[in-house]
């Protein structure tokens, strides 16, 4: 289903022109307007899924293959020398738009890093606390 | 196909503990030792691909399936209030081991994002001249 309040739905669906590299029943892919780098795409399912706890299982199982199938053009096409995947789920990781996507952002080497954090040291008995809350939950 | 020099098969496979908080015949999640958060995974695949590039369409199409019950899993058990996908490819893209995995990191109000760059201004001409190269290698 659409969602007509949505702008990546308009823009999956041809009511807002874009970028588009990749169109099938399915997803439209686009370059970023404000890109992080040369080339940087994102995959758009024309379906409405906020984040990936929407999405439905059929979609869910082709997103990855076709960003595969998106990077290697990217390789080939623009040379670049790696690959991030990204996709964020909720404003606490960063999602600004609430329409299910997927980042593809080539690297060049020499650039700054988009994914960074500080390793923090984990303490094996929280960490053994983590697992049995998780796994629980996963039942 | 295992790699026996590989450390991501070895602990996909069980030769060196983990935390594991999920395993099936095809992957094995765990947790970081290092991690950018409380309850940071990854997904690991039993089988050895450098990285996505490699990866059989086959797995690929259930990691992101696989990424979602665990995020939901995470939500429930450490009521993160989101949740950041990230899957590096090369070393410009910050891979470090080079055994493909998937990042599933939970994020909590308040924390610094881990995944952040500065927008660049996309000009139409050079964006369209992208989308034709891109376009052409995917034929």
């Amino acid at each position: 289903m659409r969602d007509d309040n949505c702008i990546f739905c308009k823009i999956a669906n041809g009511d807002i022109p874009s970028d588009t590299i990749y169109e099938d029943e399915e997803f439209r892919v686009i370059l970023d307007l404000s890109p992080a780098s040369k080339g940087h795409a994102l995959i758009l399912p024309k379906t409405h899924a906020a984040n990936l706890f929407e999405l439905d299982d059929e979609i869910c199982a082709k997103v990855l293959i076709l960003a595969k199938k998106i990077g290697k053009a990217m390789q080939t096409a623009l040379c670049c020398d790696g690959i991030n995947i990204v996709q964020n789920n909720g404003e606490a990781a960063g999602q600004t738009v609430m329409h299910f996507h997927v980042h593809i952002i080539p690297r060049y080497n020499g650039e700054k890093q988009i994914v960074a954090w500080e390793p923090k040291q984990s303490i094996p008995e929280e960490q053994r606390e983590i697992v049995e809350k998780i796994k629980t939950a996963l039942i």
